[in-house]
């Protein structure tokens, strides 16, 4: 995307609603879904994936997804995206009516084969499928995959760079508008970020998609500082961490929005996000998941004396 | 430092039992220092800020300071570094046979009255005072200043980078043998590191010392990551991230050690720690001091799969 000076640096994609509460054992009630996705299109998000289609017997916590998507198109200017793992999820997608489909491509093998029961061959088959789909019945939306366990995997350990490379070419090739790279396990690290991620664009150029980076070892920002440094212009991340596989107490999976939202407003790269806002998002979510730990630092600490002073300065030495 | 394939990239200053245990109501007894500083010193750590030389009934939890300085200087290759806040205190410290002084002096002026009761002109006639001291009887003694509250303050907000450059400047003029820059308060971000470092070693050019950071919001990684693209290669941190004013729970303010260990050697820069060693170093810190929280997100996490094959990798990829 432009970074003009009228338009924001960085376009922050909100995946709490898929990615957090596809990962907790509760449901959130549907009108407590429509309260927190309200509140985050308040605070200035304007990309949120607010499901999965799946069959509800192997997801409760997305049944209703039709009926979110629905309520996300009431707000106008919203990017309103939706995991798809394959075409019958897609054509489910597409007729409730969202903007975007993401597809997960896992780039290491063991994963594909553990996660949606396909070989990596297969899926982009499954993707071309989807994207003859979009093309027939909703050729406006905008088809993205993520190419999962790009930086390493918890079943095969390393995932050779050339098989992202190779998949995420794979995508495009297939139809795909944009590839993105997550860090599905939290395995990721600056270095490696900054040399797949130029890699991938040196193959797909501006079809290089989000990073969606975890941060299981701490290293989520610094990872989302890497891929920014290497041009990378929109990041996924989660309200309160939400999601993601968190390890541990404290280890959250989902890079937290708000420390991610901080991190770059305070660098003078805009979000279009309002921080102030974004922490009252944090209510709906803590609202409807009761007894669910939500994480971010930002939130702990407060925002800094002097932010606004602060910030105002920080994007007048970037202009 | 110099950055040859023989030596290691990086210098991880630890600070735990002078900046985390000062930060505690308990006092950590002595014998548990002692097993404490020989884990971390097995684990790889080759410098160490063991103590500072303040009055006892200001901080019991350093009133064996002197001991613990004669305990440290037992492990040959061991840098035995002490924080000393004045003339008084440095005098101490060099007859306890520390190798290296750390002061403090504040960039914001309402910092400095608060912390030290002096302003920052009064602090750099105070350091020109330790350096004649040094001089005369441990001339080999190696004076750090540390330029606090250079990324904000949370008495005065903003902090201009005038200051600081300014304040470095004097210290070294004053006869510090170099300087460096601490987020005292985590306010810093990755944008104004960089240009603040940049900035710093224009001016005082290879003095240029050690990147203190805080975890508060949770940029801590990535402002030392910053920090190292820019060229800076000693960073101080604490085992558990341990002490630094943590806000809230959950909230840390020092950068966990074990978290930016695992960032550099992940990256393949070599930090001369062994990583396995320096969780095991948690053991004797937890015994210690009992209740007391820890943080780090790698040690909740585990190491990644892979891990030893990836390292070599990284190695291999930045030679």
């Amino acid at each position: 995307m432009s970074c003009s000076s009228k338009s924001p640096g960085v376009l922050i994609s909100e995946v709490g609603p898929r990615d957090g509460l596809q990962a907790v054992k509760a449901s959130m009630p549907t009108a407590d879904k429509f309260r927190w996705i309200d509140a985050l299109v308040a605070a200035g998000l304007r990309e949120i994936e607010v499901g999965s289609f799946v069959p509800a017997r192997q997801l409760p916590q997305m049944a209703d997804v039709a009926e979110v998507v629905r309520h996300a198109l009431t707000h106008s200017g919203l990017t309103v995206m939706a995991l798809v793992p394959n075409l019958r999820g897609a054509e489910a997608a597409l007729k409730a009516g969202v903007h975007k489909l993401t597809i997960p491509v896992s780039a290491s093998a063991a994963h594909s084969l553990a996660n949606v029961h396909r070989t990596r061959e297969e899926m982009i088959e499954e993707l071309r499928a989807i994207v003859r789909l979009r093309d027939e019945i909703a050729p406006q939306v905008r088809v993205e995959t993520g190419i999962s366990t790009a930086f390493g995997c918890t079943l095969q350990g390393l995932v050779a760079e050339d098989d992202v490379v190779w998949l995420a070419s794979q995508c495009i090739a297939a139809g795909a508008d944009e590839s993105g790279l997550s860090d599905t396990t939290g395995m990721a690290n600056p270095a490696q970020v900054r040399r797949l991620f130029k890699r991938v664009r040196a193959a797909i150029g501006d079809q290089t998609g989000a990073a969606h980076m975890h941060n299981t070892r701490g290293l989520g920002l610094a990872n989302c500082l890497a891929a920014y440094d290497v041009g990378v212009r929109t990041f996924d991340s989660s309200l309160g961490g939400l999601g993601g596989c968190p390890h541990a107490p404290g280890a959250s999976g989902n890079v937290v929005t708000e420390d991610l939202v901080f991190m770059f407003e305070a660098m003078g790269v805009s979000t279009g996000v309002d921080i102030e806002k974004l922490m009252a998002a944090r209510a709906p979510l803590i609202a409807g998941l009761p007894g669910e730990p939500v994480y971010g630092m930002t939130p702990a600490a407060g925002l800094p004396k002097g932010w606004r002073q602060a910030q105002a300065l920080a994007r007048a030495l970037t202009l």
